[in-house]
């Protein structure tokens, strides 16, 4: 007898041979098919019963949810819906599921809105829709590990308490130690830091950039992958408060070359999902077709899933700089029309969303790289053009998604670099570690984040990003 | 021309060839041997510079530290040292190093002491310890990936922030977005958490496990790999604050398989950087062996780096049952001649790190795996054995190291899994939707943790648990 994966006896073609399966009750039909589910697939392995055969105690208690154990031997099967399935001998009740209660929960067969599903995130993982997702995520991750790791890159692990606030990309959640009831006071009223767990106050990370740059300007290219954090109050479909970044960092590398790299990367761990996750992108494909046949006309994606991610395969990122694009957008339809709620008038502007969304799905129809954006709309760290005004800074634009990659060359020059931070305010005290870069052998040098919950909404196809991550954590909602 | 890594060009043999390379200075000895790093590997390339053809002024800005781009011919080397170098054509300056800053830090050339390279740890990356060690680092997780993915488990990323403190893994630290001079309160003085970030009170994570089960128990076999956090006044040279952990979960497996799985994997990382980091783990061997050297003979270790780590590879991990340890201590030398510090009187003690060092480096003189621990001391989570006093948990022990690894099977019977929370006084409210993996579809499962540094720290022979992790969080300090 093999044990066996659902997956494994799906493929196989040992005719006759004993198979022992553990998983899940999906359907039970006709008192005779159960369709049987262990997670390593999307697709469900038939069991036929033979009623007659078994203990009527036994076959009461295969209902959905229940999680048995079958031994039986593996046949073609007669059906059209399945190549093979397993003939069972035996039936061990594991964990038994009560349909009534079931009947509470999204485990219960039939069709359950995202929100409700939501809910109960301890439960989704077990329904096709979130088993396909999962199951790309953890692909994409693997693929995104693949991607560096061959090409050389280190991993690194930024810090994820950070005594460092000064990396100015949002919002920050403190950390903690002291009984909020009661902080220990200074004389003068104000909270007496030196007393925390750390002796200073200390936040979760937005980014891992910084301590990255000190790493790549040691190791010559590093890449990052961990949770960051925003404690910002946006409760849109494309927020999180904890999400997973990427943020690769190249030593002697320029812009050009970071689009090169970020263009790359983005095919690779794209052709490693194509290539790995055959079922379940399908599976994707058509619940997102089923969804847009619910949605007006105009919203409706003109591309299934998959042909959609072998175009971005296929076809060159669109470069353009921001002064193009702007001046694309000061003579658009929507511009002119005043469709666009923030109308765009001069150079310098902030690019909104609306903006993103016409210069990707309408004007060029592929993923834009925007560069040399206004030094003003942009952060301290990226490197000034010789025109004064601008920064070498790249977003990468994505049809449906808007920013999936921000980057750029970053101030190599400490007095650019410090003259800049003065302007700003930022104290040089509080970033005497980041300036040391610039004084001990700086070189030109680039990197990028990506936000891998982004990549994982294009990947899947899902409109909110809640659905793409196993627990969100959204302002008034950290449930599990 | 080629540009190229200094790893490339040390394997090359395209002689004659030119080359490009950036990289940092390490030497400029007799105004004629760069040895340039890039951070591709712990060896240097020689570049070789005929001062007669080169302006002085550039010369004089080749120092310890410079960021410099050379270009040359691959010739075969005359010196001993090395097998190839680079005769260097052209010499570029990227960014200077001030000799006279660069001898305030750990940049200049001779020996620091460990504590100072933490000092200043975004300069320590470019020595060669460190580099070797976060090389060796990123190798490893890269091991950790694959060894999972090839086994088809899903990588899961659980929260950070969590609205759950039932884990009851150590103390947490609170999350909040609260001005703590003022934080909102309820009419009985309590703090009104309500009107916190997330509507309730939050921390960081002690353990992804809860969560991963509840993936488990649909997707079949999970791994985590994230941070997690101890708010534990530890100042020891074993405990970080902030530390990264790998937590598998797998459906449908007992504590035995769950042991097998363990061997396993930790045999498949270790071999995985034997084979991919040689020149890394023979300077680390070198560093092990000369810091040795500084110590009373007892202390010293009986074996090398790398012979320690094919000793595990080659080696069954010893199974002892907490009973037979038990014996084995009482009946020890340092128990009887009261050496113990906690002398083991009976059955139900907990082991102190002076009772499993001497399992493991003196009794058995190998990993030891200790399993079926008494129930009083251990987490409600795990499962109940028959003589209903000891639980099927598991501990993996390493010489060295101490605990490398804690596991159990779960307690996956609903009835008995209330009781013990009862017993305990966790509310079940708190862990509602754990509790509902019991209600549907329960079953036998297991899993465990292992501390990614405890892992690194054993691989690179380093003593301190700060100098395996980029930028170590610890009481009291949390710098960069």
């Amino acid at each position: 007898m093999i044990q066996a994966k659902v997956a494994e006896i799906l493929e196989s073609n040992q005719f006759l041979q004993e198979f022992e399966i553990n998983g899940w009750v999906r359907s039970f039909r006709s008192n005779r098919f159960v369709a049987l589910n262990d997670g390593s697939t999307i697709n469900n392995i038939q069991c036929v019963i033979d009623f007659e055969k078994f203990d009527p105690e036994t076959l009461k208690r295969i209902t959905v949810g229940a999680a048995i154990n079958v031994k039986g031997i593996l046949k073609e099967s007669e059906g059209k819906q399945q190549r093979v399935e397993v003939e069972a001998k035996e039936v061990k009740i594991l964990g038994d599921a009560n349909p009534e209660e079931v009947k509470l929960t999204i485990l219960s067969p039939k069709r359950h809105s995202l929100e409700k599903l939501r809910e109960q995130a301890h439960l989704r993982v077990r329904t096709n829709t979130f088993g396909a997702i999962m199951r790309v995520r953890s692909k994409l991750s693997f693929a995104v590990h693949s991607y560096f790791q061959q090409n050389n890159f280190y991993y690194v692990n930024t810090p994820i308490i950070t005594g460092s606030d000064a990396e100015g990309a949002g919002e920050m959640f403190k950390v903690t130690n002291f009984d909020l009831k009661n902080p220990p006071k200074k004389e003068d009223g104000s909270i007496d830091y030196k007393k925390d767990f750390f002796g200073k106050e200390t936040n979760l990370t937005v980014s891992g950039q910084l301590e990255g740059e000190t790493f790549a300007l040691g190791l010559g290219q590093i890449y990052t992958f961990g949770p960051t954090f925003r404690a910002e109050n946006s409760n849109t479909s494309r927020h999180l408060a904890e999400f997973w970044m990427i943020e690769p960092e190249i030593a002697f590398c320029d812009l050009d070359q970071n689009m090169d790299l970020a263009e790359d990367f983005i095919k690779y761990v794209v052709k490693y999902v194509l290539e790995n996750c055959k079922d379940d992108l399908a599976f994707l494909e058509e619940r997102l077709a089923n969804e847009d046949k619910s949605k007006p006309a105009a919203e409706r994606s003109d591309m299934g899933l998959i042909e959609k991610l072998n175009f971005v395969l296929e076809n060159n990122f669109k470069r353009v700089s921001y002064t193009e694009a702007i001046e694309i957008l000061k003579n658009s339809k929507p511009n002119k029309k005043k469709k666009f709620k923030y109308i765009i008038e001069e150079w310098g502007a902030d690019l909104q969303s609306e903006h993103e969304r016409f210069l990707v799905e309408k004007h060029f129809k592929c993923p834009v790289i925007l560069f040399d954006y206004p030094a003003k709309i942009k952060a301290f760290y990226m490197r000034l053009n010789e025109d004064g005004k601008t920064v070498r800074a790249m977003d990468i634009l994505f049809p449906g998604i808007g920013e999936i990659v921000g980057g750029s060359q970053r101030e190599e020059r400490l007095d650019v670099l410090q003259e800049k931070m003065e302007e700003l305010g930022i104290e040089e005290e509080e970033l005497w570690w980041y300036l040391d870069t610039r004084r001990f052998g700086t070189c030109v040098h680039s990197g990028f984040g990506l936000g891998f919950e982004r990549l994982v909404q294009f990947v899947t196809g899902m409109g909110n990003i809640r659905d793409v991550i196993p627990f969100p954590r959204t302002p008034q909602s950290a449930e599990f």
